[in-house]
């Protein structure tokens, strides 16, 4: 039997659900701080780690647990990390860190209600801008955003996968709603997994950060393999060299940058229903995403043209499928979402003025109830 | 003579002249750890602070440092501290924590080459997103980009009053350029200072985070005066206890956001030439508004139909005064800045599609040439 | 009114007395961590180095607050921190830096009951050896033992003296029992106070380390005064250099251990009663001596032959105070002590088989009482 | 082939030789900080462990590496740290809490010259008394002292046997010069190792710290098991409740120290020559055991009444070995050692006057010569 995919039909939470796709990723390092409400997906990957010859470590704190999974990673390991936006906040130095370095890593961000200390135990999705752009200069990440716990299953093993293809820091945003609800989740007996892009040349001819083109990756030995395999933090030449001249930190920005942004087709994930016809668009991700649909389908039994659009991958942003919603008679996109608008902001950005954008916020605790949105809808049409 | 206010016309370079600047606020402490390109600012404190009978604390690091403050300020102190956007990441932990607890505190952000440890004696103005999102959750912030050593001292001054004014982290988003530059600094003999709002009824009647309207900012007292001051990361009632309500919850989010961003009106400083006729607006802020300003007069003298618009106030963003640009003829917005487009990602969306947006980024390092610009709107024109 | 000074007669608890001797002494500065039962300390200085322009710093923890002291005293200041035995294992590595780099400082050391985190406000004599012996390698270190409020103010302004006339970190061991106990503390209009000594040479021919011979003591300036002032925890020369030679190694360390104890006669203080025709001596120090003196009178009086000698100063131990006990028809010593016998081991070391010395512990939280102790000597006798 | 013992003849350095010892004890994680010159142990465990499915972290720092160790021992592992005596100044705290929680853990200090940073490649002694007493308040540790790489390996492993059977930390006092010389290694096929006292009742029967006498050691569950296994660093009652009370304490701590001061008979390692007829002893461990036994040899070659006594067990200190030596016509015994004289002054205690004691210390970097030694020995006689 396949210890690391717990294949069948399970009932599981989504912190659980999030600790069985890691394993089933091929996660075999996890370092983290234990935190309310992403506690869980610690406490199983400390047993379940064991299971399958992995390596538990509990951090003596965020940094800590950010910096030995970004160790890990180099000796070559697979491996996560889970907190809460908090936690975020202390590894904001890391993840920058991460970015310079290419270095493939998961970060699970159980969004909880904040600023500060907030309401450890209730929900949000007040994190969206922080895990984008909470260090500090320009970099890019991965951020997914998970509406179940199957999803928190799904996603977890697809952020390993992206995470490897494009050596980037992956978010999954997920919020203490979804960690916490306890659902049926189908773990198949295989799953497709992405490995890391090798040097396909022998040691002495090895060039650590070189690239074909800007949106191109490099390929990734791991210590002790016979390959140089600088790790610095500093702006660096493609042989790792650090470097203080222009067109070094040009065309590594770009590089950092525009491998991700530049891939935003390949990238973006979406659910939508009714769009073709659809006069106003729900558009809405993780949690609330299913209140949303749940109401747009009401709407639409109710005889308005409402279509709905759930945002799956939350960064690299997905300016295109905004753009491509308008011309079709969309009037308005409604953006519900637990915090005070910030999808919204991306989306009245992407939208370039074709639609009136009206946000619809929560800023955490309570989740929308069908009926709220229902009824904001019925006002806005 | 007053050791606070340097009166008289000084040589000084931006560091320098944002530690006068603090003085001249009234600070009286100040917290900080080294890092390059700010070391000038704790350098020149270390000793000026010892004239005027204030508070100087080297913190244990980053985190000690802005929790120095944070805990000065609730002592009756005016503080601040000063980084650079490695440092920053390490205090957005403690940024939130300032935020939910309403403290007025002053941050300055000499920003340099990133991402990670980038290059630290290199110019960049990659933390225009860093300053704003960078904890988690929702809450809001002030940020002033200085073009020159007299706005150092003069914004340093005006952050000081607009964060009594408002109870919140308000950031000086410099760059190593000024910070390093030297330049003629004049300081008047007499400056205007806010001071903070006290409690205007008697202890047993002072409830502590109470307000008029969610744009209002509560009285603060000081340790030690015989008031309650319960200073909480914790989501909060206005007597300022812990609370899980959703009521709760959506006030104080609320409250946080717009006392900020609701009186953006009031907050927004920018200068402009050329608007009026202008087919095309050069927006830039900070160092690069410098040269963008000489550009925009040489394509004047040139004979093209360009205006200049320069951000003082960068947080919370002028929406309005984005939107005002529109309709008299204004085809595009330049935005030339030293990072993959961060203020022309807001330009974007403030603008709603009325104009065309043209980032032109320089990640860092080096600054654009006026000729750059110039030639860039030819291009555009 | 010299408000460094309280003169008068007052009623203060231990902890109290303490601050204010620090205050006498010239503290310009305390830095520490909140522990139970020394936090009183931190709690006076808050406010009473506030009235005397001095500054009170609440490190990021003891590691931090000792390194500061450290700074502090490099920079000119007299400075202190306070904390308990849990706490003195912190700042265990910055003993030895500071003893190395011959830093006068002042440590508090308020004895709990351990080991561990032990009893918080229960007392103990716990932490004999490990202020002298808790850092690696050799070195000396000062300490003296209080067993009164009045001496907690006394013997922090001898502590004081003593770290400036020999460079190196003087502890004060005192303990819960006289931290917390409230008493008549007479503090005099003018103190004597022992200044650091300072070069006597201009800065261009002075010596760091130099010394005349291995009990002299260097003289320190103050950094910014243009004297070269190299402080390092590595062995060094005389100027201050690095050397890994064992000539170095040798006369460096002779220097930090000799200049302490080959000056203990100088440095000792003791306090005795009936030691002519003693058979047996209780030698006590602290809080039990108080209770071992009044036994002894009581046994004086009941006819026995017994003797009291109280160590004030526990290090550099006494030898020669011990040996000359001998000799006078001494034959036992009875060591009662809050511990298990740490003192009595000294004791015992010291005089050579000359007499049979009885340890009679109580590891904490209970001091011994006064018929404890008579009753004992009867045994004994 | 058991991948555990690396059966055989080797030539392994001393810090090779330590981490087979604890890979042959069962050793399975280890945590640690790199520290010259122990760096070499946290090397070779970070493979081997790795072979034999053991677990290595490399801790934040020394703190976070011995409470890492410390919660590891609770989970049912054997676990180990190393470092040098800078690294055990941060220890200090840990090394009281796993003495009050009665941790079983082994921690090798690889002695360098000190005080403070001292010099990281050069060789002391120095540290005798910091492992014994650097903690706060009265307790216990087992320490014993190897001369040869042969007994890095030897001594660790004894060392784990000994953590296990008295429940304490227990340390390897090696030094510079034995973890760096490079020697043959004989490793058996099979070793004896003491395995944890486990529980003999039903968790409902059991009494975490309860034992028969204050000599005797409480068994000790696992995490996980069923058993309560409460783990605090305060004073506690045999049920592992916490306690104020006096006779909790009284027995906590006399239990504490007793179970290894009243064993020393037990604990007890020696090796001596020629002790019968000696008028003098050389008394010496560790490396300078090496040196002093060649110049004993040499002595008694020229006719010298000399003996040799090597301490292997410095901890708890064998005051009856060293009782014993008197009285066979014994006048004097020499020690020499690489610090100032700390087991000098244990000897001098124990001896009770029947010898006199001459201390022959170098503090560090050199090691004796043979030849000093024996004209030392000469000028004695």
């Amino acid at each position: 039997m396949n210890r690391r995919i717990l294949a069948g039909t399970h009932l599981l939470s989504g912190d659980e659900a999030c600790a069985e796709g890691a394993l089933a990723a091929g996660c075999n390092l996890f370092a983290g701080y234990p935190i309310t409400p992403a506690t869980e997906i610690s406490e199983r990957l400390s047993w379940r780690l064991f299971d399958v010859g992995g390596i538990f470590v509990q951090g003596a704190d965020e940094l800590d647990s950010l910096t030995i999974v970004i160790g890990a990673v180099h000796a070559g390991a697979k491996a996560m990390t889970a907190t809460s936006g908090n936690g975020i906040c202390l590894m904001q130095e890391c993840i920058g860190y991460a970015a310079i370095t290419e270095t493939p890593c998961v970060i699970i961000d159980v969004q909880r209600a904040g600023p500060g200390t907030g309401i450890a135990t209730k929900t949000m999705q007040g994190d969206i801008y922080q895990v984008r752009y909470g260090s500090n200069a320009d970099y890019a990440i991965i951020a997914l955003a998970p509406q179940s716990c199957q999803e928190m299953f799904d996603l977890t093993l697809e952020a390993f996968n992206l995470a490897e293809l494009y050596r980037v820091p992956t978010f999954i945003l997920a919020d203490e709603l979804i960690a916490h609800t306890r659902e049926k989740v189908a773990i198949p007996e295989e799953v497709s997994i992405v490995s890391r892009k090798r040097p396909d040349v022998p040691p002495g001819e090895f060039i650590p950060f070189k690239v074909e083109s800007e949106t191109d990756v490099p390929a990734m030995p791991a210590f002790g393999e016979g390959y140089r395999l600088p790790v610095s933090g500093f702006t660096h030449t493609e042989t790792g060299s650090p470097s203080t001249e222009y067109a070094v930190q040009n065309s590594m920005v770009r590089h950092l940058v525009n491998k991700i942004e530049k891939n935003v087709d390949k990238l973006t994930k979406v659910e939508s229903l009714y769009l073709d016809d659809a006069e106003v668009v729900v558009l809405a991700y993780g949690s609330v995403a299913r209140v949303a649909k749940s109401a747009v389908i009401q709407a639409r039994e109710a005889g308005l043209k409402v279509g709905y659009l759930r945002l799956i991958t939350i960064w690299p942003f997905p300016d295109h499928v905004i753009r491509n919603l308008a011309g079709k008679g969309l009037k308005t996109i409604v953006v519900p979402e637990m915090n005070m608008g910030q999808v919204a902001r991306e989306v009245t950005r992407a939208i370039h003025g074709k639609a009136e954008v009206i946000s619809f916020p929560k800023p955490g605790v309570e989740i929308h109830k069908p009926k709220e949105i229902f009824d904001f809808l019925r006002r806005v049409i």
